[in-house]
């Protein structure tokens, strides 16, 4: 038999037997939507994903696929079509699409009335200033001079961000001078110039956010970048001072019900000696939760889901006394899977999560979670297993 | 766009990218394959189930999923001719279509040698006396005549039971009085008359073996059946001398090492005054082994993986002090689904585990598993939530 025959005979397994069970179609299908579609399975409920190829990571394995392109109106129409309710696995379905399902009477969470503070920078920094919270200083720029006007208040160096579309560090620019600021400036984006905070570290509080405005927040994590790509997240970020901690949690809950957030909603956070600021909103799963898999009671994955739906949330409690996440970049040998013999012998307790996704240099294609109650013995495991996966060695360089 | 567009648009979407990832097959798409396929998302693997009907429980969420006849090896060849290693969800592949698998070069995991023992009862008695592990007394009954003989020596009640065939408590007959035994050999199965056991309480150990030898062992478990239908497990048992768990542990590793498991082996035991004896024994993830999704840091499905795979075992620890399952059966009122919100409002902490099957009275239609430090409370808690997903009521009959 065929691929293509064994695809026919997928024909009908999209139906759902017996009572009506709610349908929740995702925009997008990367890791978040496959590590959705997990979760979706547990709870009995139809899950669909709109893929743009048929490769993709929740593709490889969800049932309930439909191939399109998330910029094309009609795709999208036809794939909510079937759906109770369209969530996204980013934040990068245009405006006006998002504005036009909601007017053909289809549920769309998070709304684009929130989801355009993920989207535009300047209109999150507007938002969250009106809201009263912290945020870096922060300037529209479209020109070097805008840049040096700010520059005069803010000094060097300068974060350049473009306005829209950025992820991952993409869109971002650390300009230590000028020069370097010239040329960012003349590729013509639409550029926000936002002051280099020195921060102490960056933290992320993760909240859940149902259409009935209950609220869940997670335990504050330690998030570790490099490059502009989350390395490590640590579960509860140690050494957290309480009043911090549920600072944070309050800031979260705030900015949700502040902008209207229905799913998940991620803030990352700067903590610095002059208190939390705000540096990037996400709302949808995020990278800094992947630890609740099998470190909280209630995974990420689940709570986006019960929110979406309109269902009580789950319990947002840590089920071990901490969790650490790392996560696996792509090496020069692509062949991941070969490299799991060696992780599952070494170290019986970590947790792996392939993607499924070819390993280019760089590339997020995984993570792996330890959890227990000896932090440094549980980073220690957490990089020698994802250095491993990375790239055949056990420390990363 | 229909279901059969949406189909059609599946077809290319079961081929991995990338290099090549192992692929396994599990033949059957009840829930242990449904829960099967969870775990393979997350090891990056390719996953396929052969389903009997498309809106079988595995075959609704699973996009490597087969239409095809188990009882038909044609159906069987080509089901496994994309697959690196073939498994199952259940036990009723006719065992000379399991012998034609492997002379066809297929990797048959667990193989036809060690799964006549969970085919056969006979076989399995035999088979385990030969290992000198102590069962119930037991022997064949070919009519009235031969019961009263068993029972003789054994007395009554007697257990018959259909030598294969059986599962779930069907096939499974106790009988009180000589004319209760005769209508059960009137149907003129091959039977096998068994003592009846006066158990303290039922327990069960879940082992895994790998092909290169690799054993893992979970905590000892007990379970409470009600109509031979596994309603509740407590894992670990609770106040089981340490002297028997690790006997119960022991009799698993020897069990699966002796007649050369790969995969999951579940051991049913019961335990009494005089000691351990073997009740039923299962080759794949079992019932009593749910619990191991949240309560340990290994799933039994995706130790089985792992097992098949010949991928180094998972740590079988608790992942908790204490875990409770509770199977939820399906009640007059099919819709399961609604029934949700109260559950979820009531136990934000309870996890459960919707199978999309329809809820015919008495069927497994999911379970429900809390996890924590206090037994009592998880009881307590689990069974309230189960009852309500069955029948709208908080407290079983």
């Amino acid at each position: 038999m065929t691929d293509h025959e064994v695809a026919h005979q997928l024909a009908t397994a999209v139906a759902p037997p017996g009572p009506r069970v709610p349908v929740v179609g995702m925009v997008g299908a990367g890791q978040l939507a496959r590590m959705t579609a997990q979760a979706a399975i547990a709870l009995g409920i139809g899950f669909r994903v709109l893929a743009g190829a048929p490769d993709e990571s929740a593709a490889q394995v969800c049932a309930g696929t439909q191939l399109g392109d998330y910029r094309s109106l009609d795709d999208l129409l036809d794939f909510s079509g079937g759906c109770d309710v369209v969530t996204f696995d980013h934040e990068h379905v245009p405006e006006p699409h998002l504005i036009a399902l909601e007017q053909a009477g289809l549920k769309v969470r998070p709304g684009p009335g929130a989801l355009r503070y993920a989207q535009d920078k300047r209109a999150m920094r507007e938002r969250l200033a009106g809201l009263g919270i912290a945020c870096p200083r922060s300037a529209t720029v479209a020109s070097l001079d805008d840049v040096l006007d700010f520059t005069d208040g803010s000094g060097w160096p300068v974060v350049l961000k473009a306005v829209t579309g950025g992820y991952d560090g993409k869109g971002v620019w650390v300009c230590g001078s000028p020069d370097e600021a010239a040329v960012v400036v003349a590729h013509g984006l639409d550029l926000l110039a936002e002051e280099y905070v020195a921060f102490d570290r960056e933290l992320a509080v993760l909240v859940a956010r149902s259409p009935s405005g209950q609220g869940a927040v997670y335990p504050v994590v330690q998030t570790v970048q490099r490059d502009g790509i989350c390395r490590e997240v640590l579960a509860p970020a140690p050494g957290l001072a309480e009043a911090t901690a549920i600072a944070a949690q309050q800031l979260g809950l705030a900015i949700a019900a502040g902008i209207g957030v229905t799913g998940m909603l991620a803030v990352e956070l700067f903590e610095t000696a002059g208190g939390l600021l705000v540096n990037e909103l996400a709302m949808r799963p995020h990278n800094s939760g992947h630890w609740t898999i099998e470190g909280a009671r209630t995974s990420q994955f689940e709570q986006h889901l019960r929110a979406v739906l309109d269902l009580p949330l789950g319990a947002p409690v840590m089920a071990a006394e901490s969790a650490v996440m790392v996560n696996v970049l792509g090496g020069d040998d692509p062949d991941l899977h070969s490299r799991l013999v060696h992780v599952m012998a070494a170290d019986p307790g970590i947790k792996v999560h392939l993607y499924g996704k070819a390993a280019r240099p760089g590339r997020k294609v995984g993570h792996v979670t330890a959890v227990g109650d000896d932090l440094e013995n549980l980073r220690d495991r957490a990089w020698r297993a994802a250095s491993y996966l990375s790239r055949g060695v056990e420390h990363d360089g």
